[in-house]
Protein backbone atom coordinates (compact mmCIF):
# COMPACT_ATOMS: atom_id res chain seq x y z
CA UNK A 1 0.00 0.00 0.00
CA UNK A 2 1.62 3.19 -1.18
CA UNK A 3 1.21 6.39 1.27
CA UNK A 4 -1.56 7.91 -0.23
CA UNK A 5 -3.91 5.51 -1.90
CA UNK A 6 -5.87 1.97 -1.31
CA UNK A 7 -4.66 -1.10 -3.15
CA UNK A 8 -6.31 -1.40 -6.24
CA UNK A 9 -6.07 -5.58 -7.09
CA UNK A 10 -8.51 -7.00 -9.67
CA UNK A 11 -11.21 -7.57 -7.79
CA UNK A 12 -11.62 -4.07 -5.87
CA UNK A 13 -10.57 -2.44 -9.48
CA UNK A 14 -13.44 -0.63 -10.69
CA UNK A 15 -14.31 -2.21 -13.95
CA UNK A 16 -17.58 -0.21 -15.33
CA UNK A 17 -16.92 3.24 -15.41
CA UNK A 18 -13.50 3.97 -14.32
CA UNK A 19 -13.74 7.12 -14.51
CA UNK A 20 -16.05 7.10 -11.30
CA UNK A 21 -13.62 5.01 -9.24
CA UNK A 22 -11.03 6.09 -6.55
CA UNK A 23 -8.47 4.83 -4.95
CA UNK A 24 -7.24 7.98 -3.03
CA UNK A 25 -7.43 7.90 0.59
CA UNK A 26 -8.81 11.18 0.94
CA UNK A 27 -11.94 10.25 -1.05
CA UNK A 28 -12.50 6.76 0.67
CA UNK A 29 -11.88 8.16 3.98
CA UNK A 30 -14.28 11.07 3.76
CA UNK A 31 -16.86 8.97 2.34
CA UNK A 32 -16.14 6.00 5.37
CA UNK A 33 -16.39 9.41 8.07
CA UNK A 34 -19.62 10.22 6.49
CA UNK A 35 -21.80 7.04 6.84
CA UNK A 36 -23.26 5.53 10.13
CA UNK A 37 -24.28 2.17 8.75
CA UNK A 38 -22.09 -0.05 6.20
CA UNK A 39 -23.52 -4.01 4.62
CA UNK A 40 -21.11 -6.43 5.18
CA UNK A 41 -21.14 -9.46 3.44
CA UNK A 42 -19.77 -12.70 3.48
CA UNK A 43 -20.43 -16.37 2.38
CA UNK A 44 -22.12 -18.88 4.79
CA UNK A 45 -22.28 -22.34 3.21
CA UNK A 46 -21.16 -20.96 -0.37
CA UNK A 47 -23.75 -18.41 -0.05
CA UNK A 48 -24.08 -14.63 0.19
CA UNK A 49 -25.01 -13.18 3.33
CA UNK A 50 -25.43 -9.50 3.31
CA UNK A 51 -26.40 -7.58 6.82
CA UNK A 52 -26.03 -3.93 7.79
CA UNK A 53 -23.92 -2.97 10.98
CA UNK A 54 -22.71 0.21 12.62
CA UNK A 55 -19.23 1.11 11.96
CA UNK A 56 -16.78 3.71 12.75
CA UNK A 57 -12.92 4.67 10.72
CA UNK A 58 -10.30 4.39 13.25
CA UNK A 59 -7.04 5.34 11.03
CA UNK A 60 -6.94 2.73 8.27
CA UNK A 61 -9.37 0.26 9.90
CA UNK A 62 -13.14 0.28 10.12
CA UNK A 63 -14.30 -1.15 13.39
CA UNK A 64 -17.49 -2.65 13.51
CA UNK A 65 -19.71 -3.52 16.92
CA UNK A 66 -21.94 -6.62 16.96
CA UNK A 67 -23.42 -8.50 19.55
CA UNK A 68 -21.36 -11.45 20.10
CA UNK A 69 -23.63 -13.84 19.61
CA UNK A 70 -24.88 -13.21 16.47
CA UNK A 71 -24.06 -15.24 13.34
CA UNK A 72 -22.44 -12.78 12.16
CA UNK A 73 -19.62 -11.71 14.54
CA UNK A 74 -18.96 -15.58 14.65
CA UNK A 75 -18.53 -16.25 11.20
CA UNK A 76 -16.38 -12.98 10.35
CA UNK A 77 -14.57 -13.69 13.92
CA UNK A 78 -13.49 -17.30 12.67
CA UNK A 79 -11.56 -15.61 9.90
CA UNK A 80 -14.33 -15.30 6.94
CA UNK A 81 -13.47 -12.56 4.15
CA UNK A 82 -15.66 -9.83 4.16
CA UNK A 83 -17.03 -7.22 1.63
CA UNK A 84 -18.38 -3.62 3.68
CA UNK A 85 -19.85 -1.41 1.29
CA UNK A 86 -20.88 2.27 2.79
CA UNK A 87 -23.05 4.18 0.25
CA UNK A 88 -24.16 7.53 0.66
CA UNK A 89 -27.48 8.69 -1.07
CA UNK A 90 -26.70 12.37 -2.28
CA UNK A 91 -29.31 13.55 -4.79
CA UNK A 92 -31.95 12.19 -7.32
CA UNK A 93 -30.35 13.12 -10.91
CA UNK A 94 -33.47 14.01 -13.15
CA UNK A 95 -32.08 13.79 -16.98
CA UNK A 96 -34.86 14.83 -19.96
CA UNK A 97 -35.80 11.72 -19.68
CA UNK A 98 -36.19 8.70 -17.52
CA UNK A 99 -34.19 6.34 -18.99
CA UNK A 100 -30.99 8.29 -18.21
CA UNK A 101 -31.86 9.67 -15.32
CA UNK A 102 -29.15 8.40 -12.12
CA UNK A 103 -28.23 8.86 -8.58
CA UNK A 104 -26.00 11.09 -7.18
CA UNK A 105 -23.94 9.06 -4.43
CA UNK A 106 -20.66 8.04 -2.92
CA UNK A 107 -19.95 4.78 -1.80
CA UNK A 108 -16.88 2.59 -0.70
CA UNK A 109 -15.93 -1.20 -0.87
CA UNK A 110 -13.64 -2.44 1.07
CA UNK A 111 -12.57 -6.34 0.98
CA UNK A 112 -10.91 -7.93 3.87
CA UNK A 113 -10.91 -10.31 7.16
CA UNK A 114 -12.04 -9.22 10.13
CA UNK A 115 -9.94 -9.70 13.61
CA UNK A 116 -11.86 -9.56 16.86
CA UNK A 117 -10.25 -6.76 19.44
CA UNK A 118 -8.66 -8.21 22.59
CA UNK A 119 -10.15 -7.01 25.54
CA UNK A 120 -7.25 -4.30 26.09
CA UNK A 121 -8.34 -2.36 22.97
CA UNK A 122 -11.97 -2.34 23.21
CA UNK A 123 -13.06 0.37 25.30
CA UNK A 124 -10.91 2.98 22.99
CA UNK A 125 -12.17 1.10 19.74
CA UNK A 126 -15.91 1.42 21.54
CA UNK A 127 -14.87 5.29 22.18
CA UNK A 128 -14.19 5.64 18.92
CA UNK A 129 -17.69 3.80 17.71
CA UNK A 130 -19.29 6.79 20.21
CA UNK A 131 -17.59 9.48 18.96
CA UNK A 132 -18.08 8.59 15.34
CA UNK A 133 -21.91 8.19 16.19
CA UNK A 134 -22.58 11.02 18.39
CA UNK A 135 -19.58 13.27 18.76
CA UNK A 136 -19.11 14.47 22.38
CA UNK A 137 -21.40 12.04 23.87
CA UNK A 138 -19.06 9.46 25.36
CA UNK A 139 -18.13 12.53 27.76
CA UNK A 140 -21.21 13.14 29.02
CA UNK A 141 -22.90 9.17 29.17
CA UNK A 142 -22.43 7.16 31.94
CA UNK A 143 -18.95 5.68 31.10
CA UNK A 144 -18.58 2.02 30.14
CA UNK A 145 -17.91 -0.63 32.63
CA UNK A 146 -15.28 -3.10 32.32
CA UNK A 147 -17.99 -5.57 32.46
CA UNK A 148 -19.56 -4.49 29.56
CA UNK A 149 -16.51 -4.59 27.25
CA UNK A 150 -15.68 -7.93 28.56
CA UNK A 151 -19.06 -8.65 27.34
CA UNK A 152 -18.86 -7.50 23.81
CA UNK A 153 -17.19 -7.29 20.56
CA UNK A 154 -15.55 -5.51 18.41
CA UNK A 155 -14.32 -6.32 14.76
CA UNK A 156 -11.59 -4.47 12.78
CA UNK A 157 -11.24 -4.80 9.45
CA UNK A 158 -7.89 -3.09 7.51
CA UNK A 159 -9.13 -0.71 5.16
CA UNK A 160 -5.97 -1.88 2.77
CA UNK A 161 -8.03 -2.78 -0.15
CA UNK A 162 -10.81 -0.18 -0.73
CA UNK A 163 -12.90 1.39 -3.69
CA UNK A 164 -14.29 4.49 -3.98
CA UNK A 165 -16.79 5.48 -6.32
CA UNK A 166 -18.68 8.81 -6.53
CA UNK A 167 -20.83 10.16 -8.88
CA UNK A 168 -21.92 14.30 -8.77
CA UNK A 169 -23.64 17.11 -10.82
CA UNK A 170 -25.61 17.44 -13.49
CA UNK A 171 -27.43 14.80 -15.27
CA UNK A 172 -26.20 14.05 -18.63
CA UNK A 173 -28.66 13.73 -21.80
CA UNK A 174 -27.58 13.51 -25.53
CA UNK A 175 -27.74 16.62 -27.54
CA UNK A 176 -31.73 15.84 -28.99
CA UNK A 177 -32.99 15.80 -25.74
CA UNK A 178 -31.88 18.92 -24.67
CA UNK A 179 -34.99 21.06 -26.15
CA UNK A 180 -37.08 18.62 -24.58
CA UNK A 181 -39.44 20.70 -22.42
CA UNK A 182 -39.03 19.39 -19.09
CA UNK A 183 -37.11 20.55 -15.90
CA UNK A 184 -33.61 18.67 -15.67
CA UNK A 185 -31.33 18.91 -12.85
CA UNK A 186 -30.62 17.24 -9.24
CA UNK A 187 -32.66 17.21 -6.34
CA UNK A 188 -30.23 16.76 -3.05
CA UNK A 189 -30.88 14.43 -0.49
CA UNK A 190 -29.29 14.10 3.01
CA UNK A 191 -29.84 12.38 6.22
CA UNK A 192 -31.53 15.10 8.73
CA UNK A 193 -32.25 14.98 12.08
CA UNK A 194 -35.54 15.58 13.43
CA UNK A 195 -36.73 17.39 16.99
CA UNK A 196 -34.65 14.88 19.31
CA UNK A 197 -37.65 12.94 21.21
CA UNK A 198 -37.19 12.51 25.18
CA UNK A 199 -37.16 8.98 26.67
CA UNK A 200 -40.64 8.11 27.94
CA UNK A 201 -38.49 7.28 31.58
CA UNK A 202 -36.42 10.88 31.40
CA UNK A 203 -36.40 12.72 34.62
CA UNK A 204 -38.23 15.85 34.92
CA UNK A 205 -36.06 18.98 34.46
CA UNK A 206 -33.38 17.27 32.42
CA UNK A 207 -32.28 19.29 29.17
CA UNK A 208 -30.68 17.95 26.28
CA UNK A 209 -27.16 19.45 25.64
CA UNK A 210 -25.79 20.39 22.52
CA UNK A 211 -24.27 16.63 21.63
CA UNK A 212 -28.00 16.94 21.22
CA UNK A 213 -29.48 19.39 19.75
CA UNK A 214 -26.36 20.30 17.42
CA UNK A 215 -26.06 16.98 16.15
CA UNK A 216 -25.70 16.09 12.40
CA UNK A 217 -24.77 12.72 10.68
CA UNK A 218 -21.37 12.82 9.21
CA UNK A 219 -19.51 15.94 8.71
CA UNK A 220 -20.38 16.21 5.52
CA UNK A 221 -24.19 16.74 6.35
CA UNK A 222 -23.22 19.80 8.99
CA UNK B 1 -45.77 -19.14 1.12
CA UNK B 2 -48.45 -18.39 2.65
CA UNK B 3 -51.05 -15.73 1.61
CA UNK B 4 -49.81 -13.17 4.40
CA UNK B 5 -45.76 -14.12 5.57
CA UNK B 6 -42.68 -14.29 3.50
CA UNK B 7 -41.32 -18.03 3.89
CA UNK B 8 -38.59 -18.37 7.04
CA UNK B 9 -35.88 -20.81 6.00
CA UNK B 10 -33.07 -21.50 8.44
CA UNK B 11 -31.46 -19.10 6.39
CA UNK B 12 -33.57 -16.16 6.70
CA UNK B 13 -34.53 -16.34 9.85
CA UNK B 14 -33.99 -13.92 12.65
CA UNK B 15 -31.36 -15.86 15.06
CA UNK B 16 -30.10 -13.03 17.69
CA UNK B 17 -33.36 -11.06 18.59
CA UNK B 18 -36.16 -13.13 17.62
CA UNK B 19 -38.59 -10.64 19.29
CA UNK B 20 -37.31 -7.48 16.65
CA UNK B 21 -37.69 -10.10 13.49
CA UNK B 22 -40.99 -10.20 11.18
CA UNK B 23 -42.07 -12.03 8.19
CA UNK B 24 -45.14 -10.34 8.01
CA UNK B 25 -45.94 -9.68 4.22
CA UNK B 26 -46.77 -6.14 5.08
CA UNK B 27 -43.98 -4.80 7.30
CA UNK B 28 -41.58 -6.25 4.63
CA UNK B 29 -43.44 -4.84 2.10
CA UNK B 30 -43.67 -0.95 3.22
CA UNK B 31 -39.54 -1.11 4.20
CA UNK B 32 -38.94 -2.12 0.58
CA UNK B 33 -41.08 0.75 -0.44
CA UNK B 34 -39.86 3.13 1.73
CA UNK B 35 -35.77 2.82 0.43
CA UNK B 36 -34.25 3.81 -2.99
CA UNK B 37 -31.00 1.84 -2.80
CA UNK B 38 -30.08 -1.78 -1.87
CA UNK B 39 -27.04 -3.39 -1.52
CA UNK B 40 -26.85 -7.17 -3.23
CA UNK B 41 -24.33 -9.29 -2.50
CA UNK B 42 -23.11 -12.33 -4.55
CA UNK B 43 -20.20 -14.73 -4.06
CA UNK B 44 -17.87 -14.59 -6.81
CA UNK B 45 -14.86 -16.60 -7.17
CA UNK B 46 -16.26 -18.03 -3.66
CA UNK B 47 -15.85 -14.31 -2.37
CA UNK B 48 -18.04 -12.05 -1.25
CA UNK B 49 -19.34 -9.24 -3.36
CA UNK B 50 -21.23 -6.51 -2.11
CA UNK B 51 -22.76 -3.86 -4.66
CA UNK B 52 -25.02 -0.59 -3.71
CA UNK B 53 -28.02 -0.70 -6.30
CA UNK B 54 -31.51 1.39 -7.09
CA UNK B 55 -34.09 -1.32 -6.93
CA UNK B 56 -38.16 -0.95 -6.69
CA UNK B 57 -40.80 -3.46 -5.49
CA UNK B 58 -43.04 -4.84 -8.21
CA UNK B 59 -46.05 -6.99 -6.33
CA UNK B 60 -43.93 -9.90 -5.01
CA UNK B 61 -40.59 -9.34 -7.11
CA UNK B 62 -37.82 -6.72 -7.00
CA UNK B 63 -36.38 -5.57 -9.81
CA UNK B 64 -32.79 -4.42 -10.08
CA UNK B 65 -31.52 -1.72 -12.65
CA UNK B 66 -28.42 -2.47 -13.79
CA UNK B 67 -25.87 -1.41 -16.79
CA UNK B 68 -25.49 -4.69 -19.12
CA UNK B 69 -22.16 -4.90 -18.93
CA UNK B 70 -21.29 -4.70 -15.03
CA UNK B 71 -19.64 -7.37 -13.44
CA UNK B 72 -22.29 -7.56 -11.02
CA UNK B 73 -25.41 -7.47 -13.59
CA UNK B 74 -23.37 -10.48 -15.66
CA UNK B 75 -22.79 -12.71 -12.70
CA UNK B 76 -26.59 -12.28 -11.28
CA UNK B 77 -28.40 -12.87 -15.18
CA UNK B 78 -25.86 -16.38 -14.26
CA UNK B 79 -28.12 -17.43 -11.95
CA UNK B 80 -25.58 -16.96 -8.85
CA UNK B 81 -27.83 -16.75 -5.41
CA UNK B 82 -28.22 -13.41 -4.43
CA UNK B 83 -28.28 -11.75 -0.82
CA UNK B 84 -30.26 -7.95 -0.89
CA UNK B 85 -30.45 -5.63 1.67
CA UNK B 86 -32.39 -2.19 2.71
CA UNK B 87 -31.47 -0.52 5.22
CA UNK B 88 -33.59 2.24 6.75
CA UNK B 89 -32.07 4.36 9.31
CA UNK B 90 -35.03 5.69 11.68
CA UNK B 91 -32.74 7.81 14.52
CA UNK B 92 -29.95 7.74 16.80
CA UNK B 93 -31.08 5.85 20.14
CA UNK B 94 -29.50 7.67 23.46
CA UNK B 95 -29.10 5.99 26.48
CA UNK B 96 -27.88 7.12 29.50
CA UNK B 97 -24.47 5.08 28.52
CA UNK B 98 -23.04 5.22 25.43
CA UNK B 99 -23.23 1.10 25.30
CA UNK B 100 -26.28 1.17 25.61
CA UNK B 101 -27.03 3.53 22.87
CA UNK B 102 -28.25 2.11 19.82
CA UNK B 103 -29.83 3.03 15.92
CA UNK B 104 -33.67 2.81 15.34
CA UNK B 105 -33.93 1.12 11.72
CA UNK B 106 -35.82 -0.83 9.29
CA UNK B 107 -34.49 -3.41 7.18
CA UNK B 108 -35.07 -6.19 5.14
CA UNK B 109 -33.21 -9.09 3.90
CA UNK B 110 -34.27 -10.90 0.69
CA UNK B 111 -32.55 -13.95 -0.68
CA UNK B 112 -33.28 -15.96 -3.85
CA UNK B 113 -31.34 -15.83 -7.57
CA UNK B 114 -32.27 -12.83 -9.94
CA UNK B 115 -33.51 -13.25 -13.57
CA UNK B 116 -33.06 -11.14 -16.47
CA UNK B 117 -36.52 -9.92 -17.91
CA UNK B 118 -37.03 -10.42 -21.37
CA UNK B 119 -37.25 -7.15 -23.49
CA UNK B 120 -41.35 -7.09 -23.94
CA UNK B 121 -41.67 -6.87 -20.18
CA UNK B 122 -38.41 -4.48 -19.17
CA UNK B 123 -40.72 -1.52 -20.32
CA UNK B 124 -43.13 -2.02 -17.69
CA UNK B 125 -40.75 -2.93 -14.94
CA UNK B 126 -38.59 0.63 -16.10
CA UNK B 127 -41.62 2.36 -15.85
CA UNK B 128 -42.38 1.01 -12.29
CA UNK B 129 -38.06 1.39 -11.49
CA UNK B 130 -39.23 5.32 -12.35
CA UNK B 131 -42.36 5.53 -10.80
CA UNK B 132 -40.92 4.54 -7.18
CA UNK B 133 -37.65 6.79 -7.75
CA UNK B 134 -39.91 10.09 -8.89
CA UNK B 135 -43.34 9.36 -8.77
CA UNK B 136 -44.92 11.52 -11.59
CA UNK B 137 -41.73 11.69 -13.64
CA UNK B 138 -42.41 9.10 -16.19
CA UNK B 139 -45.16 11.12 -17.07
CA UNK B 140 -43.57 14.55 -18.11
CA UNK B 141 -40.35 12.78 -18.75
CA UNK B 142 -38.95 11.70 -22.50
CA UNK B 143 -40.70 8.75 -22.97
CA UNK B 144 -38.49 5.80 -23.10
CA UNK B 145 -36.79 4.34 -26.93
CA UNK B 146 -37.55 0.59 -28.24
CA UNK B 147 -33.49 1.16 -28.67
CA UNK B 148 -33.27 2.19 -25.16
CA UNK B 149 -35.13 -0.39 -23.77
CA UNK B 150 -33.40 -3.17 -25.95
CA UNK B 151 -29.77 -1.91 -24.54
CA UNK B 152 -31.06 -1.94 -21.05
CA UNK B 153 -30.99 -5.05 -18.39
CA UNK B 154 -33.54 -5.38 -15.44
CA UNK B 155 -32.94 -8.15 -13.40
CA UNK B 156 -35.64 -9.22 -10.97
CA UNK B 157 -35.46 -11.47 -7.83
CA UNK B 158 -38.73 -12.96 -5.83
CA UNK B 159 -39.24 -11.82 -2.89
CA UNK B 160 -40.18 -15.01 -1.34
CA UNK B 161 -37.44 -15.41 1.17
CA UNK B 162 -37.01 -12.12 3.14
CA UNK B 163 -36.73 -10.97 6.68
CA UNK B 164 -37.65 -7.88 8.02
CA UNK B 165 -36.29 -6.23 11.62
CA UNK B 166 -37.38 -3.31 13.05
CA UNK B 167 -35.93 -1.64 15.77
CA UNK B 168 -38.26 1.74 17.36
CA UNK B 169 -38.77 3.62 20.58
CA UNK B 170 -37.05 4.58 23.32
CA UNK B 171 -33.49 3.15 24.73
CA UNK B 172 -33.46 0.61 26.82
CA UNK B 173 -31.19 1.50 29.79
CA UNK B 174 -30.65 -1.07 32.96
CA UNK B 175 -32.80 0.19 36.36
CA UNK B 176 -29.73 1.31 38.14
CA UNK B 177 -29.01 4.09 35.10
CA UNK B 178 -32.14 5.42 35.41
CA UNK B 179 -31.03 8.10 37.89
CA UNK B 180 -27.52 9.29 35.59
CA UNK B 181 -27.90 12.68 35.11
CA UNK B 182 -27.86 12.71 30.84
CA UNK B 183 -30.33 13.43 28.89
CA UNK B 184 -31.34 10.22 26.75
CA UNK B 185 -33.93 9.66 24.02
CA UNK B 186 -34.41 9.36 20.32
CA UNK B 187 -32.81 11.88 17.39
CA UNK B 188 -34.76 10.78 14.71
CA UNK B 189 -32.81 10.90 11.08
CA UNK B 190 -34.77 10.73 7.68
CA UNK B 191 -33.59 11.04 4.29
CA UNK B 192 -34.64 14.78 3.61
CA UNK B 193 -34.95 16.20 0.22
CA UNK B 194 -32.93 19.92 -0.80
CA UNK B 195 -33.55 22.70 -2.98
CA UNK B 196 -33.56 21.47 -6.89
CA UNK B 197 -30.57 22.60 -8.70
CA UNK B 198 -31.31 23.35 -12.35
CA UNK B 199 -29.47 21.75 -14.65
CA UNK B 200 -26.19 24.20 -16.42
CA UNK B 201 -27.62 23.65 -19.48
CA UNK B 202 -31.44 23.91 -18.76
CA UNK B 203 -32.99 26.47 -20.94
CA UNK B 204 -34.45 29.48 -19.95
CA UNK B 205 -37.93 29.45 -18.37
CA UNK B 206 -38.87 26.10 -17.56
CA UNK B 207 -39.42 25.57 -13.80
CA UNK B 208 -39.89 22.55 -12.18
CA UNK B 209 -43.15 20.69 -11.59
CA UNK B 210 -44.96 19.76 -8.48
CA UNK B 211 -42.98 16.19 -9.19
CA UNK B 212 -40.00 17.66 -8.20
CA UNK B 213 -40.81 20.45 -5.90
CA UNK B 214 -42.82 18.26 -3.94
CA UNK B 215 -40.55 15.44 -4.07
CA UNK B 216 -40.19 13.09 -0.78
CA UNK B 217 -37.85 10.20 -0.43
CA UNK B 218 -40.52 6.78 0.16
CA UNK B 219 -43.82 6.78 1.67
CA UNK B 220 -42.96 7.00 5.37
CA UNK B 221 -40.59 10.17 4.58
CA UNK B 222 -43.67 12.34 3.22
Amino acid sequence: MSDHDYDSTDRSRVRRRPERGSHERAVVEEILDDGLVCHVGFVADGRPIVIPMGYARDGERLLLHGAPASRLVKTLEAGAEACISVTLLDGLVLARSAFNSSMNYRSVVVFGKCRSLAAEDRRKALEILTEHFAPGRGAEARPMSEEEIAGTVVLAVSIDEATAKVRTGDPVDPEEDLSFPVWAGVIPLRLRPGTPIPASNLAAGIEPSRVVTEYRPGPAAS
